[in-house]
């Protein structure tokens, strides 16, 4: 992933340099239909200092209200994350009993305070969840913790996702890692997908929450895949003081940095593992009024279902891309529009341009789309959002998702 | 068309009620690759009265800003109406000197002021489209005017459409008709796609105006198919008073009925021919605050890529809908929700409902799904909304649209 290796981050299958700390664990519970692990556990050695962001959306499942709960009662601390995976346990009439049994229970496993644990859930909505299948699954959650159990957590909390995502850098001798999943259902302006991060510095909950703000406002924020928001929505980050490193005002900035781009890199990793996704696209838009217009009108694109085909065609339908800005609300001036795809220019000043359209479809083809929308104003505000193509596998796998 | 058959009105196939004094004429002028007529010409024998809307995009074709230009010079009058398929005639270098020189080739021929030819374009945006193509065929098109044209008009407007869309009515000695085309790039909050309605009643412009506002409100603006917002969406309503008939305080709610049921039964048309599209939805809130918040609601559940490819597995997937409902904005509370799929309860209060689920896929697999969303708190608000599902096909189509 480009950006984040400049400081280092690695992804996917390099090797993660994992903070000090934290032990993971993951199981089959028999929640999902297929054999494949469906709940995880993550324990950091001391009660770690945290933050989180959830769903915004008003239909909030019981892991989200109780996790919020807890943050609450236990002033931001985190002991353990307990994610599982197949079911969302939403909109179920015993979903708040199951989350209170499920965290209860590990709670008197680690003999630590129940708003101690963070839970959190994906899968399908409305299905009534057994609490029993996870409180009996504890002791051997419990038992299995390792610290090189990252991985397995990390396949763990999957659904539609094919590949593993995770990040991990290391800075000032502090490291932090972190996991997602998510690969539909995906919208800027909420929490997002889980993600879960993990640092062995030292921060005062207070910072964390700044910081998690800002880091989220630049890679959760700045992604889509179907416009479509989750009720289940969580990003959670713990500091553990394990590397007896403390985030302080001299290497704040360093910290921030190193966190946000773990967060881009993951989030980048859900674009590009969107559901039936062929091509990762990165939008940047530049010379709007402002930041938040930028942001506007990358958003407009990145939501817009015929820029998304034509993408999946290899199609540079530049006016697709022109349309969906000026119907974004933000305000420019159409006839001041560069519009760059793969570093070629299609649309100068609102028109077409000259370019080699053979030459550019090839490009075209490519597993990353570059698509640069530039405002020759006065303006500096700016914008980087991730999106993917909009193919007949989306529709594959959204069709026939609960049978 | 259940709704507007209340009032007798008719479309698609069956035999139109067309109004008094209006004439029509297609061909094929080259514009488009395939040959099939590109051109209409709808011409009303006496000057009419005529109001309008338009896309809101702030990137607008040519023809739309010279609609407007001519609809104000003329004080709201049309004698004639221009349009064009496979070429939105948009985001050119030629674009307005185009529109110029077909509409002034027209009003030449026709003997009328320029500013009473009202022009449309629709296809593809940024490529050039030549102004001889049309203006070489304004001879046969004033030539070929027929009173029984209208037909062959509405086929010649269409593009990926699939099927012809008209409708019209006949209400106390007034004849109402229309046509419009559209299957893709179709929104609410705006003008809509291409509608042309024709009415042989005398109604001053300032009537027609308020009349089609609220027309729109209840059709074009409650109608989506992928959420995106085209640059040359247009919608005309001529009154050329050749009945007689004139609209007063009297008939006036008569009138306005029997417009927005000819604008209802258009609207629907699109969501049915939707691009892909295998089933018509018509959503239905109640209960909600007030009136804008449920077309919120029902605008969030049209525009969820996740409710409309669940749709189309026929999958009773009404987590989805709730969960779209939850983001759309509009407050409710989620445990008053009850929502229904073709007359069958699926949730109850938020909660999963007891219903046969193999008895209602089955019911899920007809054309025409009904979803209804009630809230049961105190409020009076409700909205009707129509779209339709997603399916492989609109990817297919929207993949390869320029080649």
């Amino acid at each position: 992933m480009g950006r984040g290796s400049r400081t280092g981050t690695c992804s996917g299958s390099k090797k993660l340099k994992l903070p000090l700390g934290y032990r993971y664990s993951a199981l089959y519970a028999g929640i999902r239909k297929t054999a494949k692990a469906d709940v995880a556990l993550i324990v950091s050695d001391l009660p770690a200092t945290a933050a989180a962001v959830f769903t915004t959306n008003l239909v909030q499942a019981a892991p989200v209200k109780l996790a919020r709960n807890n943050l609450e009662a236990s002033g931001g601390v985190v002991r353990a994350v307990l994610v599982n995976a197949g079911n969302a346990n939403c909109a179920t009439r015993t979903g708040d009993k199951v989350a209170l049994a499920t965290t209860k229970a590990l709670a008197k496993g680690l003999k630590c305070p129940a708003s101690h644990i963070f839970p959190a859930s994906t899968g399908v909505i409305g299905v009534e969840m057994e609490a029993n299948k996870i409180v009996e699954a504890v002791p051997e959650l419990i038992s299995g913790l390792r610290a090189d159990g990252f991985d397995h957590a990390a396949d763990a909390i999957l659904t539609t996702d094919l590949v593993r995502k995770t990040a991990s850098t290391e800075v000032d001798g502090i490291r932090i890692a972190g996991m997602t999943k998510g690969s539909g259902m995906i919208h800027p302006n909420m929490a997002t997908t889980l993600a879960f991060v993990m640092t062995d510095a030292a921060v005062t909950a207070a910072s964390l929450r700044v910081i998690l703000k800002r880091a989220v406002e630049r890679s959760y924020n700045r992604l889509s895949v179907d416009g479509d928001m989750s009720t289940n929505d969580t990003l959670l980050v713990m500091a553990n003081g394990a590397s007896g490193k403390r985030v302080t005002q001299t290497n704040r900035a360093i910290f921030e940095e190193a966190l946000a781009e773990v967060c881009e890199s993951l989030a980048r990793q859900i674009a590009a593992d969107g559901e039936g996704a062929k091509r990762l696209v990165e939008i940047q838009v530049s010379g709007a009024r402002d930041n938040e217009s930028a942001a506007r009108i990358a958003r407009a694109i990145a939501n817009s279902p015929l820029v998304k085909t034509a993408v999946a065609g290899a199609d540079p339908n530049w006016g697709r891309i022109l349309s969906s800005a000026g119907a974004s609300g933000a305000q420019f001036d159409p006839d001041t529009v560069d519009i760059w795809l793969q570093s070629v220019r299609v649309c100068r000043r609102g028109l077409a341009a000259q370019y080699d359209e053979d030459a550019l479809t090839r490009k075209l083809r490519g597993r990353e789309i570059d698509m640069r929308f530039e405002i020759a104003g006065n303006g500096s505000g700016k914008a980087r959002f991730w999106t993917c193509d909009l193919t007949e596998g989306y529709i594959k796998i959204n069709g026939s998702y609960r049978t």
